[in-house]
């Protein structure tokens, strides 16, 4: 095997035109779930990763500051999950890894974050986490969404981190399911299953 | 602010010439922290990110199929900690993200994973992970680690995952030590600070 010195991923094709499309303003929690919810049924469709979506938008504004999609199995990286991708992409964009110097960043994701994207997000710097779906429901997906701590909420808001969860949970959950029945690659380590 | 589509990040230059010039075979776990200290050291030196340092072996034959420095200033990435580069470059080589594909691969760190890493840890496909410097260390010298389960170890465990911790640990820890006298930038995001 060669070492390798560089990595990359990118969003597939299909993400510009969709966001290009969106008409409705970024005004409210419910609209950036919707979203959000969207990214993740249009991954399905596409079958460019698993079901989960995530944006990173202005609190204040509402204005769109990155998207992602879970992108594990296209992109061959196992931290490819919605969230880190969205995070990696606003940052990106900013041009420095702390979201705080562009003003109040949330971020919003369709499902309670796995056991490694609950520990990104102080790390990056947004001011709040919106989930949807809950752990439960992404594992009765038949994903395995590793061991946060019991007071992870609290954990966050300690760093200073506003966390709501259950925000249209049904709806995000209900795309978890419609992955389930479509049959869809439950990537996974051999040691346990694994998640957005 | 532009939405971004693509991410990526590299290795310092120094690294692939730093790996050239170690001779010492990969046959031992102290051999192999030795040499992600070492990797950490020089990250230092170079003035390429934070005192943090990984590698990814073979755990039966010692082959590198890895290497990782944490790269969070450099890259502008708060997810470019010294694990998930050296992770996620092992994947880029491999062409996938299931490293139990590669054989039975170890994840080698200067130190214990903050609550990010522990969680990237199961969806990697590795089958063990070696730390030098406890969290007390990395605290020690400013950086904040996130909070983990408390039985984290039992839980990677539980995922088939053999964990050693404190290998060369005095050395590892005099690694932070001298970041934090030499008044390396302690990256943080606002609320509470941050690592690796």
């Amino acid at each position: 095997m060669m070492i390798s010195s560089h990595c990359s991923f990118g969003l597939p094709g299909w993400v510009e035109p969709f966001l290009e499309d969106w008409q409705e303003p970024l005004s409210t929690i419910s609209v950036r779930m919707r979203l959000a919810i969207a990214l993740a049924q249009e991954n399905i469709h596409q079958k460019t990763g698993g079901p989960f979506g995530a944006v990173v938008v202005n609190e204040q504004t509402g204005e769109l500051v990155a998207a992602g999609v879970n992108l594990v199995t296209t992109s061959g990286l196992s931290v490819a999950h919605a969230e880190i991708v969205a995070l990696s992409l606003a940052q990106t964009a900013l041009g420095e890894w702390n979201l705080s110097h562009a003003g109040p960043l949330q971020l919003v994701t369709t499902c309670e974050p796995c056991a490694m994207c609950f520990g990104a997000v102080p790390w990056s710097g947004v001011k709040s986490l919106i989930c949807g779906a809950r752990k439960k429901d992404a594992e009765s997906a038949g994903f395995d969404e590793g061991d946060k701590p019991d007071q992870w909420v609290r954990s966050l808001q300690r760093r200073g981190i506003v966390v709501q969860c259950s925000v249209l949970r049904a709806e995000a959950a209900a795309v978890l399911a419609l992955y389930r029945e479509d049959g869809g690659a439950i990537y996974n380590a051999d040691h346990g299953q694994h998640k957005d």
